[in-house]
């Protein structure tokens, strides 16, 4: 049995008790503000505010298309059932491969690119490493919904994350539009913590990758996020990227159209904010999905 | 075990075989070019184009909101048990309710508004009459997705109705927006028709309503259609309304919102186009999905 999470010792404690609460996020967004470059003051401010950032172009077409090619390779020749890759709840069709910044040279590459992992230094205000890399497949028509998160929660929760100093970026590497199950996030969201309810069991990780079912938000906290701010869900072409904050909410709707979504989502932790171990009390998760460096 | 559809008698046959086809049309989209308003010639030669028109203002914004009204307090209140009444698959929430211009003093009156029946009665060149009226809802954080499909295909197969010579018009009571999983059509698709594959069991509608499992088009014949055409998702206010062809695929996604999306959804059939025995072979659908007069 889990020790569960207090509010005595662990300010961001959630899963316990009956109710939810939206408590006051206690760390900054933007970590360095005299940082020279990549992102401009406006960049930053902006990203304080809304808790994500559009990024049109974050690595050229061509590049996207490259990757886009290596993914679909992958997704035809690794095998479903090894532990890093997740296949759809209803099929054996490959839906996210884990860790591919050390599996694969080509994402390893980028994973590196100084214009990407200067992004996240200077939102961060440190050297950072990654915390998680993977790719995820959007099948066209039948690619499935994810509801609501925080990923923070599960990162503090279940990895061990003490605090909010972590960036995550979704690079598309197909066309990103309305009718492919984007990525959809509630403005304004990363300056509240939603406790949620429960408890987390051990090894959550294997379905909540599939369905998840603890570090649910509620459905009143996420009505009061989006009135307070609102729910965008940024387009774009091949090597456009959003951009967010690990307490950011998002989701995505499922893919009912005849085209793949498929983006290679990387996050960044700070150096100076490593895991612990979990604040939920159980195992650390695989370090496929929280990499301890 | 029920007669199968066949190519020597019926020219939309359908659910036959093991492969799948795109047929042309046989019968004209719009019925009456000559006929005087309310929709204009440039209207009509859209619709006949694109197989759907958005019509941002078909009823007031004051009425529509009293018909919302009038559709939860229905929701509240009817029992989900009801074979009328159709409730979300994991849960007893009301999903639909037909025959609200039977039943409904409210609802009758909007479905007799000239200003609706004329729209219809322009398309289809003739007198018309509800062949069935619904309220959809789609409720807040779990509303479900629906595949594509066209209804034609279901009302041939399963309600006997000979040709293409009926209009939907789906008419927002709430707010219709990106993303309370709005109405998505194939622009063009109404133009050919989609075999499907299989056979129609009986008493199939029971659980079509709530999961659509057979006159489900390819992935191939709807990828061809949206190469061919374009999706399109109409939003609007209350009182909005999109019309479209009985062909026409359409399909939506799940509602992730805080909001739910509701509609008034009205089929206007042709007296011209009188229902005949299921080209299926199966027993005629309850007249609340499939009235004859």
């Amino acid at each position: 049995m889990p020790q569960t999470s207090s509010l005595d010792t662990d300010p961001y404690a959630s899963r316990f008790g009956n109710s939810w609460e939206l408590a006051p996020r206690l760390d900054p967004v933007v970590w360095d503000w005299d940082a020279s470059g990549p992102l401009s003051r406006q960049q930053l401010s902006d990203f304080e505010d809304r808790g994500y950032s559009a990024l049109p172009q974050l690595v050229s077409t061509n590049r996207a298309r490259s990757l886009l090619a290596e993914a679909r390779y992958l997704q035809s020749t690794l095998d479903p059932n090894l532990d890093h890759v997740i296949s759809e709840p209803t099929s054996q069709e490959i839906r996210s491969i884990f860790r591919v910044h050390q599996d694969n040279e080509y994402f390893a590459k980028v994973c590196r690119d100084e214009s990407i992992v200067a992004v996240a230094r200077q939102i961060l205000g440190s050297d950072v490493y990654l915390h998680q890399s993977r790719i995820n497949f959007k099948p066209a028509f039948q690619g499935k919904e994810f509801f609501w998160h925080s990923d923070f929660e599960t990162w503090h929760m279940e990895d061990g994350m003490p605090r909010m100093r972590a960036v995550s970026i979704s690079i598309s590497l197909t066309e990103n539009d309305e009718f492919n199950g984007p990525l959809m996030l509630v403005s304004g969201s990363h300056k509240s913590y939603v406790r949620c309810v429960g408890e987390t069991p051990d090894e959550h990780f294997r379905s909540s990758l599939k369905n998840q079912e603890y570090g649910v938000p509620s459905r009143e906290a996420l009505h009061l996020l989006v009135e307070q701010g609102e729910i965008v869900a940024p387009k774009g072409g091949p090597g456009s990227a959003v951009m967010f904050d690990c307490n950011t909410m998002h989701a995505s709707v499922g893919n009912l159209s005849p085209y793949p979504r498929t983006n290679l989502f990387l996050v960044f932790n700070s150096v100076e904010n490593p895991l612990e171990a979990p604040f939920g009390g159980t195992e650390p998760r695989p370090t496929f999905l929280s990499y301890r460096p």
